[in-house]
C-alpha cells in the first residue's frame, strides 16, 4: 500500500527530530539564523547542531562534528545552511541516518544556472532516490505552528506567531512570504503553517495543496506563485482539493518585465496570463490581485463558515465608506439583500434611528458611533432574514468613544446564526487591542472598507465557484444533447491516426485542408468540405455537384498562408470562371512558391453569410492542452475578445466559454436579431475538446473561420498540425 | 477689488479668535467633544464657550450665556454644536458678532429632506448675505496643523497630528474622512489640513480646491468625493488648478446600489460614472481606486519633486515583491528604465553581488539583506542614469536584522538627485521606527510593494496628465487643418437660432432631420443631405439629381424612430421603385401614426460602405455640455466601447477621444487596410463640440451613423433636440 499523502509530507511539519547543518555560533551566520530558529520555536523532539569545525556546544545545545556522529538512530528532518557544493554529500549521510524531510535554506542551484543547473539535477535524483521531501533549495525555510517548528533562518517567526491558526500559506518567494507574514501581523493573525518553496527540488505547489487539503486543522489554502513547473498537475490537484477545501491564489509575472524578472530571478518560465487565469478559475481557486487580497481572502475562508445565501447586508453608522463597500460588492457582481419588509419593521422598532435607514445598508447614523448596542439589536434583527447570507459590520472610530462595542455578545449572535460576519473597524492601529478582540471571538477584521468587502467578495465567490464544480462532476457522463454519440476513446484514436497517416508518410506536420475536412466530418462535424480538384476540369465537375457560387483554395503541403501566396478564390458563379480561377491560382502559387508541391485546388461552396467565430486550441509546454474561443473578424481581433480553457472541457465549461466574452449577447439574439444555435456550438468546442485530448497526435487544431446560423453552423477552414 | 481666495477662506483655516457655540460639561454631548477639540489643539487665539444654560465655566474657560454677552467685538469663527431649529438664529447673531467662517457639526439638514431642506435652503441665504464661509452642517468638522485649530468633534485629532505636513485632504464624508486620516496615521504621515465638507451649504469642492492651490503651505490636495452639486465649476477650477499643484481624486457611488444610498445619505445624486472619470481626466486629476490609493498618491506628491523622467527603476533584494511591483508599473503603463551599460559596470563594480542582477530591477540579492549599505552604492549609481526618473528602493525585513539601513546617508543622495524616490520597506508594525525615520528624512515609505509601486504609478502620471495639459493651453486658438476657418461664436449662434426658428415656432423640441443636415452643411460638415420630396413625383425628381442607390425616409416631428414606423427604404435603385416606396412610406406611417404630420420623404444617396462611428452629445445637469464616442453598429453596442469628454474640447482632446477607444486599430488602419481620414473626423467632433457650447439652444446633437472612409466621411443621419 502506497503511504498516505498525510504520512509522505507528516516529517516536514511533525519531525521526530531535527539536524541543523552547518549551525554556528557566529551571529551573523546563516546557520546560526536557523538554529536559533528552531530552538526559539519550542520544537519537543531532539535538536541536533552539527558544526564540521568541531564546536562542543552550540547556544546551550551539545553539537556534533558531522551527522554520523549524532547518536540518535534515526532523525527525520534536516535544516541545511552549508554552502551549495557541500550539499550532495550531506545529503547522503543525511539519508543513511533516516532523513525524511529537508529544508535546504542556501541559494547557488537552478537559480544561477550552468553549474548550478547540474547540481540541482543530481540533489533532485539523489532526494528521490532516498524519499526526501526537500523544501528548497533557496528557501526561506518552512514554519509549522502544530508541530512548535521554526525551520527558517529567522527565528523571530516563533516570537510573532505564537498562536494556532487555520489558514496555511505557501510561497515560491522569500520575499513574498515576508510580505504576507507581514500582513497577518499586523492583524494579529494566526496562521496554521507558511512554507517558502524556493526551487521547488521535488516539492510543488500541488503537493501541498494534497497535503493541506488532507490535513483537518487546516481550514483554508493561500498561495503565492509565480510560474509551476507542471501546471497541468496542479491544476488537477486543485481542482480535485479545492472542492473540499478553499484554496486561493495570487500569480504574477504576467508582465513582459515581469516575465524577464522572473526568468532571470526563479529560473522559472511564467506561462501566459490568460492561461493561468483559465486554469485557476476552471480549477475552482479564488484569483486574488495582490499579496493584501490573498491573506485576507485566506483569512475569511480560513474562520467563516459557508455562507447559507450568496447576498450581504451592511450594518454601518458611516455612510460614507459603505458606499465605498457597495461599489465593491456590486462591481464584483454579489448583491445586497433585499431586506424583507418584516425585517425592516423589526429593525426600525429596535434599533434604526428616526432619520436611519432599515434598508441595506442598515444606517444607525451618527447614534450608532455612540451607542453600539444598536448594533448588536440590528445584528439579531438582520441573521433571521433569509435573504442574508453574509453580514459586514462597518463602524469608524472618532478615536476615542470606540472601546464601548460589545464584542462578545455581537459574535455570539454571529456564531449562532451560522451566517460569515465580516467586520470593518475603520481605525488607527492605537485601537489594536478591540482588533484582536474581535479575532479572539473567530470573526475576521479589517481596518478598512475596501479589504473587509474584498473579503466578502472572496467568500461569495468560492462557495459559488465550489457549487459550479459540484455541478460539473454531476454532469461528466452526459450524452450529446443533439447528434450522435461520440466516438470512444479508441476509436477516436484511430479516427486520428488515420486521418494524420498520410502526412506521417510523407513527413509533414500539417494536414492538407481536406484531411482535416473529413476527419472532422468523420467526427459529425459540419463542415464546408469542398472537393479536391486537380485540373480545371475537375474543378469545373466539382463546383457542378457541390453548388453555387463556390470558393476555391489551393492545396499544397508548403503553403500555410493559402491568401497571402495568391491561392484562394472566393465567390465564383459560372464554369467558365472556375476553369480561370483554377489556372490563376496554380500559375500564383507556382510563381510565388516555385518549389512547392501543388496538389490541387479544393472546390468548396460559399458559407451563407452568418456569425463568425474562432475555435482554436494550444498544446502548451507546462498546461497542456488548452481552447480558445472568440468571435472572428477584423473587430474582434481587435478587441481580443476571447476566452481560455484547458482541456478537456464539460458541457457546461463550454457553455460558460462561449457565454463570458463581452461579445455574447450578438451570439445570443441581440435587438431582435436571432440567436445562433448555441447548442450546437457548445457541442462542436466539446468535439473539438475530445478529440484534440484523444490521446497521441494532435499539437493543434484550429477552425478558423467558424461560420453560425440559428440553425447550425460551418467550418469554413480548419488546419491541423500533428504533435 | 474683491477679496483674494486667500483671505476669503483665511478665516476657516486661521481664524483670529473662536466661539463653541453649544459648548457643554456633559462629556457625552458633541459640544463638549467640540470644546474639547479647540482646546486640544493649541489654538493661539481666545476660545469662547457659549452656553445658553448658563455655566460660568466649562473645562475651565469662562462660559457666557449668549453669543452677545461675548466681550471680544469681532471673531471669525463659529463652531456650532446646537439642534439644527436653533442654527438660524444663532447664526443671525453670530453674524452680527463678526462671523466670516462656520462649522456646523449638527445634523438635521439636507440629508433628511422635507423640512430639513427648507431649513438649509433659509440657512444658506443667511450665510451667503452676511459673507459667511460654512463647512456641514452635518460635518465632521476640520482640523488645520499651521493655525493650531482642531474645529471639529474629535479631540483625539490634536494628539495625533502634532506635526505640520503639505498634504490637504478634503472629504465630504465623515466616516471616509475618518478612515483616510487612520491611514495618514498609520504611515506617521503629517498633514497640512483635514476638512469634512458634510452638506456642502456653501463650500464646495472647487473652492477649497481654489483656495489650496493658493496656499503655499500645501504640496498636494487629496479629495474624496460622493458627487458634487456643480460638476462643471468643479472641473474647470480643477483643470486650471492642477496645472500648478497635484489634485488626486477617489470618487464612488458609481454602482447603482450605491448611487441609491447616496441620495439617500448625503441628498446629492452622483452623476454617471463615465462622465466623472471624464471630468477627472481632462482636468488632469490623479484618480486613485481606494482610500489608501487617494492618500498613497497625495502623500508621494506632497513629498516628492517632479520626476525629470517618467521611468523607474527598483532597487532590491526581493526579487518576488519586486515582479509585482513590475507588474504593476508596466500594467499601469510605466516603463521600467532600460539602465545605459556605464551604469551597468559601475553597479557590478560597487554593489552588484556575484549573482544579482545590474539589469533593472537591480537585485542585490540576500547580500542586501545583510549589508545594507549595498542599497547606497546602487543608489549613488542609479541616480547618475538620465533614463531613470523615479526610484523605488524595495527591502524587505526578516524581523530582526533590519535596523542597519542607513537612511540619512540614502537620502541625501536621493535629495541632492532631485529625483523622486520611494521605499517599500516590507515589514510588519514593529519596526515603525525604521517607517518613521525615512519620513523624517523627507522620503516617502510604505510597508507593501503594491501600494509603493502604485504611489510611483500615480506619481508619473500627474506630471503627465500636467505635460499634457499644459500642451493643450498652448493649442487653443490653433485654427482648423483642413476646411474653412469656423464660424465666430456670434455668428454660430446666429445660425442655430435660424435653423431652429421654424421648430420653435411650431412649438417642436426636435428639429426635422433635412433641418439639422441643413445647419451641419452651413458649418461645412459632409452630410448626406438629400432632398425633402412632397410627392411620389419629387421624389423621383430628387433621387435623379442625388444618384443611385438612394434611401427615402420618412419626414414628420412626431415620427422618432422612423424605421419602427415603416418610414424607412434603403437602397433603392430605379424609378419604379422610388415611386412605389414614396407611396409604401406614407401609407406605413400613416397607418402607424395616424395623427401624424407627415411633411414628405427625405430622399438621399446611399452612403459607399466605410467605418460606422457614432458622435452624440448630451447635457448634464451636473457638468454640461459632453460628448461620447465610438464605433457604431452592432458590434459596438455589445462592447460598449465609447469615450467620453465634457465640451468644449481642444484639437488635442478629439484626437484622444478618438484613440482611446479599444477599437481604434480600426480607425487606425489595421492588418493592411488602410486608415480612415482621422484629422477630417477630429475637425467633425471638433465642429460638433463648437456647435453645441455655441450659445443658447441646443440640448443634444446625435450624428449616428457617420461613416469614416480613408477620403472623408458622411453624416447620414442626425438628430438635434433644443433645449
Amino acid at each position: 500500500m502506497p503511504e498516505s499523502i498525510l504520512e509522505q509530507f507528516r516529517p516536514l511539519y511533525y519531525p521526530n527530530a531535527v539536524v541543523v547543518v552547518g549551525a554556528s555560533s557566529n551571529p551573523e551566520k546563516i546557520g546560526a539564523f536557523a538554529l536559533r530558529a528552531v530552538i526559539s520555536s519550542n520544537f519537543p523532539g531532539h535538536i541536533y547542531p552539527v558544526h564540521a569545525g568541531g564546536a562542543e556546544q552550540i547556544m546551550g545545545l551539545k553539537a556534533y562534528p558531522s551527522i554520523q556522529a549524532i547518536p540518535e538512530t534515526c532523525v527525520e528532518m534536516f535544516i541545511f545552511a552549508i554552502p551549495a557544493e557541500q550539499i550532495l554529500q550531506s545529503m547522503d549521510t543525511a539519508i543513511a541516518k533516516g532523513c525524511r524531510a529537508a529544508v535546504i535554506l542556501t541559494a547557488g542551484f537552478k537559480e544561477i544556472g550552468g553549474e548550478g543547473l547540474a547540481l540541482e539535477a543530481e540533489l533532485k535524483a539523489k532526494a528521490q532516490a532516498g524519499g526526501v521531501k526537500v523544501i528548497g533549495p533557496n528557501s526561506l525555510g518552512l514554519f509549522a505552528a502544530y508541530g512548535n517548528l521554526n525551520a527558517s533562518f529567522v527565528p523571530g517567526l516563533s516570537e510573532c506567531f505564537k498562536g494556532r491558526g487555520k489558514a496555511a500559506f505557501v510561497s515560491q518567494s522569500g520575499g513574498v512570504g515576508n510580505t504576507l507574514l507581514s500582513r497577518c501581523l499586523e492583524d494579529n493573525m494566526e496562521i496554521h503553517s507558511f512554507t517558502c518553496l524556493g526551487n521547488r527540488l521535488n516539492v510543488e505547489f500541488a503537493d501541498l495543496v494534497e497535503y493541506f487539503t488532507a490535513d483537518t486543522r487546516v481550514r483554508a489554502i493561500g498561495l503565492f506563485i509565480e510560474g509551476t513547473d507542471d501546471g497541468r498537475r496542479f491544476y488537477t490537484t486543485a481542482r480535485r482539493c479545492s472542492q473540499q477545501k478553499p484554496v486561493v491564489v495570487f500569480g504574477t509575472g504576467y508582465s513582459d518585465t515581469a516575465r524577464q524578472a522572473a526568468r532571470s530571478h526563479t529560473g522559472s518560465m511564467a506561462s501566459s496570463e490568460a492561461l493561468y487565469r483559465a486554469a485557476f478559475h476552471q480549477a475552482g481557486l479564488v484569483q486574488a490581485e495582490s499579496v493584501d487580497e490573498m491573506v485576507d481572502a485566506t483569512k475569511v475562508l480560513s474562520m467563516c463558515p459557508p455562507p447559507p445565501a450568496d447576498k450581504v447586508a451592511i450594518i454601518t453608522h458611516s455612510a460614507g465608506p459603505s458606499i465605498i463597500m457597495v461599489d465593491i460588492l456590486e462591481g464584483s457582481g454579489v448583491r445586497l439583500a433585499e431586506l424583507s419588509p418584516e425585517t425592516k419593521e423589526e429593525l426600525c422598532r429596535t434599533s434604526v434611528p428616526a432619520f436611519g435607514s432599515a434598508a441595506n445598508p442598515v444606517d444607525l447614523t451618527g447614534m450608532g458611533g455612540f451607542d453600539k448596542r444598536l448594533y448588536v439589536e440590528a445584528m439579531r434583527t438582520l441573521v433571521k432574514d433569509p435573504e442574508v447570507g453574509v453580514i459586514i459590520t462597518l463602524y469608524t472610530t472618532m478615536f476615542e468613544y470606540s472601546l464601548s462595542f460589545p464584542i462578545p455578545e455581537f459574535a455570539r449572535i454571529a456564531r449562532e446564526s451560522g451566517k460569515p460576519t465580516i467586520v470593518a473597524f475603520v481605525t488607527p492601529f492605537s485601537f489594536n487591542k478591540e482588533l484582536y478582540a474581535w479575532e479572539a471571538e473567530g470573526i475576521p477584521v479589517f481596518t478598512s472598507p475596501e479589504r473587509a468587502a474584498r473579503a466578502a467578495v472572496n467568500l461569495v465567490r468560492y462557495y459559488r465557484g465550489r457549487a459550479r464544480l459540484a455541478s460539473l462532476t454531476d454532469q461528466s457522463g452526459e450524452p450529446p444533447v443533439r447528434g450522435p454519440e461520440p466516438p470512444g476513446q479508441a476509436k477516436l484514436a484511430d479516427l486520428v491516426a488515420a486521418a494524420a497517416a498520410p502526412a506521417r508518410r510523407e513527413g509533414r506536420q500539417l494536414l492538407l485542408e481536406h484531411e482535416v475536412k473529413d476527419l472532422l466530418a468523420a467526427m459529425g462535424v459540419k463542415v464546408a468540405r469542398g472537393r479536391l480538384a486537380t485540373s480545371a476540369a475537375e474543378a469545373v465537375a466539382a463546383a457542378r455537384e457541390t453548388g453555387w457560387p463556390v470558393a476555391m483554395k489551393i492545396v499544397s503541403p508548403q503553403v500555410i498562408h493559402k491568401s497571402d501566396a495568391g491561392g484562394v478564390r472566393l465567390n465564383i458563379s459560372d464554369e467558365e470562371a472556375v476553369r480561370q480561377a483554377y489556372d490563376d491560382i496554380m500559375a500564383a502559387v507556382a510563381e510565388n512558391f516555385p518549389r512547392a508541391d501543388l496538389r490541387g485546388v479544393l472546390v468548396q461552396p460559399m458559407a451563407r453569410p452568418g456569425l463568425e467565430v474562432i475555435i482554436g486550441t494550444l498544446n502548451d509546454p507546462q498546461f497542456g492542452p488548452a481552447a480558445m474561443f472568440g468571435l472572428g473578424g477584423v473587430w474582434v481581433e481587435t478587441m481580443s475578445d476571447v476566452s481560455f480553457r484547458l482541456l478537456p472541457l464539460t458541457r457546461q465549461e463550454a457553455r460558460e466559454m462561449v457565454a463570458e466574452i463581452k461579445g455574447y449577447p450578438l451570439l445570443a439574439g441581440h435587438r431582435g436579431r436571432p440567436a445562433v444555435d448555441l447548442e450546437a456550438l457548445e457541442e462542436l468546442i466539446l468535439t473539438v475538446s475530445r478529440l484534440v485530448t484523444a490521446g497521441e497526435g494532435i499539437g493543434q487544431l484550429d477552425l478558423n473561420p467558424v461560420i453560425l446560423y440559428p440553425d447550425g453552423y460551418s467550418v469554413v477552414d480548419a488546419r491541423l498540425s500533428l504533435s
